[in-house]
């Protein structure tokens, strides 16, 4: 169950409204990596998961404050948006070059749908789809998704603080940063705890067993590139980070398996093939001819 | 510049047609975590990299393979679909309950847009869309994202395995699921080594000043539920990931602020206010009165 | 702010799982009139308020509840998917149909994507979209959108009633429909007070001058099909609601207007004009032929 | 059967073009609530209907007149962008910075794509989906949801109509304002006049035995926030809308039930368990030990 | 302006029910080829043409035609759909496997939203998008879009006429086939009239003046793939459709050029940079340093 | 099997950075016409090719060129984005406002989302969608499909080319035409020796047995407006280029069928029927009356 105070977990007012910064702003309302998919995400983890406790708690503790940021974005998006201008009628796009950019900045439905009001979707407009959640129902994938939406989360934040100088907003953005900070360290400790308390191990998942998988190339880096310092990294050479394997640098692939011979669909499916007269056409060109006479 | 040769990198041959499970095995060629998604991940990562040299050829070495993954999994797809029904015209549906089961659980578009051949769509039907792809440019967050993909790929892959007996199905999929445990293994070990150079470091993105950052919540965990084990956590207590500060927890959140006045816009955007003789409205209505007379 | 218990508002446990129903009982979580939609709708609409109060009260109120509505549902869907079957490995889809016939009608992502459990998509598998969100700052607009939510809701969920016979699943389903019961007059009145009390009137919106409105057509009923008894309703005769007008019939559309000249955008776009020897393309073709010489 | 004749409903020919407001004008196009969703809305209503008659025609009249508005705007639209600029190759963003805001105001695709022509896309460049379509079968709630639709169809062309002086323009919208004035009235009377002949009641669907429903909740406003005013409103008090019940007011939510125990899917769906050591997992790893020996 | 006859152009009354055709059926009603798809391709197409008479005249005569089609096969799904089963509340899914794969195979949405009524979406439950719609302006571009949305169309009617029996469904199919022959031969003959009279011609746009394209790989086939038989069509070698060249057969690309230096964006993007040292992290940290103290 | 080489087939490279005009190459790169969706058309197709040879070896060879443009393009956006401004801090909208004008022309997310990096997106924000993707089996449909892909390709990059005048981009775009062209041509000469060769023909799909279409509409043009010119083409009188039938122009659509009765299905999908008491309904009246008692 969920419940609401009429408070804000922190200010969120601009010292003055600016409809163009309200745009840019919708993207970490709701875009790929915006509020609204980091409160679905942890929800829909939380409720599909396997095991009571800590883990879970973790999910639902900040899921729910994700919630909360996404009414303080839009609180703020709406205060932007309160002087917003309705248009151009009296001529102020031909007298005012600054109105007229302005106008071209903006996010139309801010205006045209919403009246001036927060929406739920991204910069460009594009509406917050169920697409971007990712809840899998093992622990290591999902917080490893967790823990990058939080890092793309704060570097589009980091980017949004830098396109403006009002300290109102920056006051916000500075405790969405905070934030994220928080959020983007706990996710990375909680996928290192899962692994040493051994519920999950690297790779994922750890428990399908490795004797089924192609062990010739599960650690091979074949490069299908030619990039000349491909053999540079640690990806190539040592062990590996799931402490099974050693990395081996294979510097062009190896010759492949020939192609299958392409298919041979049920003739009613009437694709393309090498057979120009089969039966099915003679058929039905006999009987054509057959009709016409 | 990529190149193509008539090959592929495995085996792609089911012991025997099956058109149920071709449409599983969508899942991962065109859904969020398929091959497509990789590819076209990776490939953008690439192409917007800001540095040349390893990193870059790690991207483009992968991203490259993935592209031949999309063609074996289509290229599987097609073969499964070989025999498939085209329909129910001979009163199978109602003689044989397995046919009707079988043509329930297909993916229709198959037969009647591919005429049984592969699409560029999930298991249930979804087209795939670029909203899934993450090239943000800071490679930290990128490659999390990478290693994420990996892991949620590798997790699908071996659900899939279990859904089939079919010896050459499970054989490619026993050679993907071992490309994905590689692939796992050097996004995790990349994203490492860029923390141990010093290219970054958590949190993402590091150059941001977290001095401009709201200091007193950084490293608060503030739950918002009532998880009675939500404190049990490595990260509610002790030294945060980034080894930047302390993990502090708050069991319950502090008082918010006060919500700040709705908003006020232009009354020509029609919106609901509590006056409701507002002076627009009643030149409005006395225009009407005029009008009407 | 949103805050979390780990509790539910009814019971929400299936007397025994049911994968295919799982798939059905998306609809009302993740559909056009979903949970999610309401719950976002009303947030949206109250973030967007321009009126403290009583009716910001009622929208912050009931859509908290409908997130909680969000968590029983995938809650129920998760134990549903309890049981589901990994697959046909054991060849029971050709020894049973009736297993068949089961995975013929699941989510398949249900499985492959989420390990069994809840997703942010509709009965088809489509992701829940924030195009389905509507919040325009006119609250008898909204009010009257949130009536139809509310209706559509409740018919989809007495539907879903009549497909299952699970004790379990339909005490949650009876729950619901009151909920959706009392929310549907609850906005129906609040959409009546809000004339009531002269804050709007319709036409919506009340506060543009109707006397900029095209007079001629403001209550005609042009019927542009041949239904015999299109002027037998109370929509062709008699006052209307909105109280200003006198609906009239008319049983044909009047002559229309002449359609406008076709446009000639600039010669550049090289659309297709009635001047096929066009300068451009004399130009162009000259300079071909001179190259070519 | 429809038919078409080359004429249009009412002029729709600008006083000069502006391809700016073009882009504005898409909205009541290609919209959530633009004509193409209220054409298409109102067929598929009629298509679904399962009575005769009044209703039925009431459907096929107006949405049949939709189409005809579908094709006024896309004229009117194309006109507006008669004279669009094809670039800046002559350096006129530099020299005139109002050619180079037209230009960032407008919909890039009306010239990319189109040549200068309409699109069926919202303001934002979304592509007009049928997910904004409702039709349910159930005529009382279809209604509402057109007059719904006609609500916030009016809202938006008249916020458009402050938005230009050009009075060419104003005289098409002054004309669409006022059918949507007629549309709003017809279906907020067709469904008063359902209801008055007994053929649909509230709660909709009125045919769903209320003894069906958890008869405890069915009207008490549970109030899940902590607005004051909450309890203000008819929402709160006395007799309901559908004369069934008596409103009753609880501020705070009672006492929830205690989550069910979270599910145990199958161990090959390879989700996070409590369970570290799952046969499964015990099993997969001692058959990798012995095939590594 | 929009004419609508309550009648059919053709009739459409299956045999009897059949709720899984009927979610076929969906494919050429709401699908990429569907006919809403070129009813809205051809009404955008006459909308946006920049000439008046016969090809715009054509334009409207098969576009209005398309309507109508569009209402046959709401027409018949509504019908199809008469005797769908509610559910399983009788048990039957368990008693009847035939009944259970029935249940399967149908669309979910066309019960539980639209009670037993057709739906805007494709077989696999997708909402019609306007992304399918072509109409550029260029007439000679979207007559071969027009070509091929008739072969498309025409293949999946064919493929859904062998997936039935039902004689009242062929004989719909039958009519909807010949129509699809009759506009593909239209616009066959419309994209040849438009080059006899010199109207457009190829390449298309032909008024782009050749000379401005690099004439060095204007006519040269480019190998990127291995396949021995690549060089034995009429398209590797003679001249070329446009009359404008000669083939030329490279079966091997040349050399490529150096790929440009990665980009230097401004530091505030916090993209990875071969810098670890930027001033801008320097500073930032040196500032942390200091705040910490 | 996919290779990748470290460099690109032509230079892209820019004389200068274009935030605006970086936004306007999106449309070829991401869009419905754009790079991305022929190099996955073709690929589509020819992995569900169903005859090995040179029409396969055409569509591999062409496909794998177009992923070299998508590259291409991408790394040409990259640089025109290399100084795009981070935003507005200095104040520099207000002081100029041909700088606020370009951020409004902007794709917001090119900074925010990729940090100055290409996406695989519309120009106007939209991701690119599978929904664009034509594969089905029959490749005279396909190549119809694809010299239609290519012309509206060409059509697009032609008027970009007219959008710029910096020579960098105008270069790659000249070589990009070129590659239409050919690719223009090929598809032509491609469906022309398909039909030359008697593998298919016209209409398409040539086997189905016209005897099996409607022969009474088979080459009529009902004219459903009212066009004068409507007869004049060629389209409309003489042989059709099927080559199997002749032309017959019908001024006026002849009369319709009688629609059939509306459907009657199962009460509990509560849809509104003309019989207001339904047993269903009375005794779920009579239930909710005995119940009050």
């Amino acid at each position: 169950m969920f419940f609401h105070r009429q408070e804000l977990q922190h200010r969120a007012k601009p010292d003055q409204p600016d409809a163009v910064y309200a745009r840019k702003l919708q993207e970490v309302l709701g875009g790929q990596y915006g509020e609204i998919t980091v409160a679905m995400q942890y929800g829909f983890q939380s409720w599909n998961a396997h095991i009571p406790g800590k883990y879970r708690d973790l999910l639902f503790g900040i899921g729910t404050e994700e919630f909360g940021h996404v009414e303080m974005l839009a609180t703020m998006i709406a205060q932007l948006l309160e002087n917003a201008p309705v248009g151009v009628t009296e001529g102020a796009m031909q007298a005012d070059p600054t109105v007229a950019a302005v106008i071209g900045g903006t996010d139309l439905q801010h205006a045209i749908v919403a009246g001036a009001g927060a929406r739920p979707v991204d910069s460009m407009g594009n509406p917050w789809t169920a697409g971007y959640v990712t809840a899998s129902g093992n622990l290591l994938a999902d917080f490893t998704a967790n823990a990058n939406a939080e890092m793309q989360g704060r570097l589009q934040v980091a980017r949004l603080y830098n396109m403006t100088d009002d300290a109102g907003v920056r006051d916000l953005l500075s405790f969405l940063i905070a934030r994220d900070t928080m959020h983007q360290n706990q996710w990375i400790a909680a996928a290192r705890e899962l692994q040493e308390e051994g519920v999950e191990e690297l790779p994922v998942p750890s428990n399908f067993p490795q004797s089924d998988e192609n062990g010739d190339v599960a650690y091979q880096y074949i490069n299908f590139s030619n990039g000349e310092r491909a053999a540079d990294g640690s990806w190539a050479d040592g062990p590996t980070p799931d402490g099974n394997g050693e990395f081996e640098y294979v510097p062009e692939p190896p010759a492949g398996y020939p192609m299958p011979d392409p298919t041979r669909p049920d003739s009613r499916f009437f694709g393309t093939t090498d057979l120009p007269n089969t039966v099915e056409k003679i058929a039905g060109k006999a009987q054509d001819m057959l009709n016409k006479e």
